[in-house]
């Protein structure tokens, strides 16, 4: 395995450092670099926290910024931040207005930001939401129930504007929950990952092979099939997301396109054009999409599709401007 | 070779159709879908044009917009665009203050920009800037002379910036010729890349093999060495970038770390992260940065560095508002 780095160990602190250096503008580190944190904060706000294993970058440190994260905690590769990160990043972003805590519905990513809250609990009022958005998982490989994976950046860019708007803390909470039952994705594989410190594979696949359902970890996913055309294969996805999320023909739909990393973005247009004309084939109606490599795992090769049914209050906090490294519309955007 | 697309035949026209519907509000196609215009058009300024092979995505069709390139013709995988496509992108495209070409040095799109300046040449006043930013290749492979690749985003960052302020033709194309002399690139690949078309790998490394000075159709470099550290490759790369470019004490460098399109964002920023340490251990003072994936070679594994020495009058053009698909910043920002 070749990767940039000089070292296992300091692979999450040195990348970090550099995604900091690169956007001083936008965003600065924590205390004690143990978490990224917008540069101005703004009092009175909600304060939204997520965070992960590394290895999906940019999510999340891509994410902080206005319209959208406060902050963002970071673990080695595919391991949750410890609760004393999450502490941290409590103490510094709540301005009294209570802090959202955004997790992917992973077991170590629960299990430590539930410890984080509770050790904050004194001196904070603290919600959580935990992402569920994959059609694939339920209960399979690190979590219990449905994996969060690239619908994390909806959540994210939804609560973002809510928060940024003024909404409080339970409505925030309540507005979390009610979005887990509104977005869907499903991903596909055509390599597995190797994790840095393992030089372990989490899966191999033939040349002919694909993995279908697969998770950000590179978890193996609900079936290995042939590999066949952008067509049939988003087309399947589609398919299986449809079933999940049963859009009606009254609905408008957020088409996400997120490339996993080893993917290039030509492809990713590629397949965004296949799915929106499948989306079209079934009535369906297409009103907002993004096409880009957001929610990663490592180098895999391999992309999701995120489906969203959103009503006109979801519509307008997508719209809403939005100024951070990897997300920025509808604002005066930093110079990076 | 698993690649998301339906034919090889097809791949180019349903990659950019899925690009212009994802970016509706930027963007569209030219007549005949020969190219890809912005979707309102400055009267009154230079129009400024570039293109090349597809394969490189973003790069060109992502930096069409406010502050950059007016429209971009794409050829098939590596393959430059015919001249019938850049006169037709000339033609919509002049509102009678000329047009500036931005091509890349490589024999296939010299000459092909070449003969349409000629055939447009009765009707419209046309300028050249032919970019040689690489620091390796002295007339390897496909151009006489240097390449020009990851610079050609500086290039047309700046004079897109220029043109935007007002410039005139003449002033633009010799801003142009200036600016060959103060961007240099150096690019490193661990791996080759498969054409669709020829199911041919450009060249195979072994696993702990590194190819440098690598080209973006992923023509072999000027030397196959032994992979190694984030630190030692970017040093290396630094070092032969700095004893080409003379940067002095007193110029602002930019310093842009560019994903091939197989590299994950974390070791792009971690390999800035050792650039800037690299450039700041020699003396030089880094002003700008720019890190990510924006001048790819398909899937190809590395990345290539980019130093520039920007002068006052530079630094305020790479500062300008910029609204594109890839690149934006200064502005406010086209929601997708």
């Amino acid at each position: 395995m070749k990767k940039f780095m000089n070292s296992a160990e300091t692979l999450v602190a040195e990348s970090l450092a550099g995604f900091v250096a690169a956007h001083e503008r936008l965003v600065t580190f924590g205390a004690d670099r143990k978490f990224v944190r917008r540069r101005t904060l703004r009092p009175g706000k909600v304060a939204l926290i997520s965070g992960g294993g590394a290895g999906h970058e940019p999510m999340h440190i891509g994410f902080v910024g206005q319209g959208m994260l406060d902050a963002a905690c970071t673990g080695h590769v595919f391991t949750s931040p410890t609760p004393d990160q999450i502490v941290a990043a409590i103490d510094e972003t709540d301005s009294g207005a209570g802090c959202l805590l955004v997790v992917k519905n992973y077991d170590g990513d629960v299990m430590n930001f539930e410890m984080a809250a509770e050790l904050a609990a004194s001196g904070h009022r603290i919600a959580t939401v935990t992402v569920r958005d994959d059609v694939n998982s339920g209960g399979s490989g690190r979590s219990q129930g449905r994996r969060g994976v690239a619908g994390t950046l909806v959540v994210e860019k939804l609560l973002g504007a809510a928060a940024e708007a003024g909404w409080l803390l339970d409505d925030l909470g309540a507005l979390g929950e009610e979005l887990n039952g509104r977005i869907r994705t499903m991903g596909v594989s055509l390599r597995g990952v190797t994790v840095p410190d393992t030089e372990r594979q989490t899966f191999v696949l033939a040349d002919d092979e694909m993995e279908l359902g697969v998770g950000i970890h590179g978890e193996p996913g609900r079936a290995r099939a042939k590999f066949a055309t952008a067509h049939e294969i988003v087309g399947t996805i589609v398919e299986e997301i449809v079933k999940d999320l049963l859009p009606g023909r009254d609905d408008r739909l957020l088409v996400f396109v997120n490339g996993f990393g080893g993917t290039p973005v030509s492809e990713l247009y590629l397949a965004y054009n296949a799915a929106r004309l499948h989306c079209e084939s079934l009535g369906l109606t297409v009103a907002r999409s993004l096409v880009g490599t957001y929610v990663t795992s490592l180098d895999m090769a391999g992309l999701s599709i995120t489906l969203a049914r959103l009503e006109e209050r979801e519509l307008s906090f997508w719209d809403a401007p939005v100024d951070t490294a990897a997300l920025r519309w509808g604002a005066h955007c930093t110079f990076p």
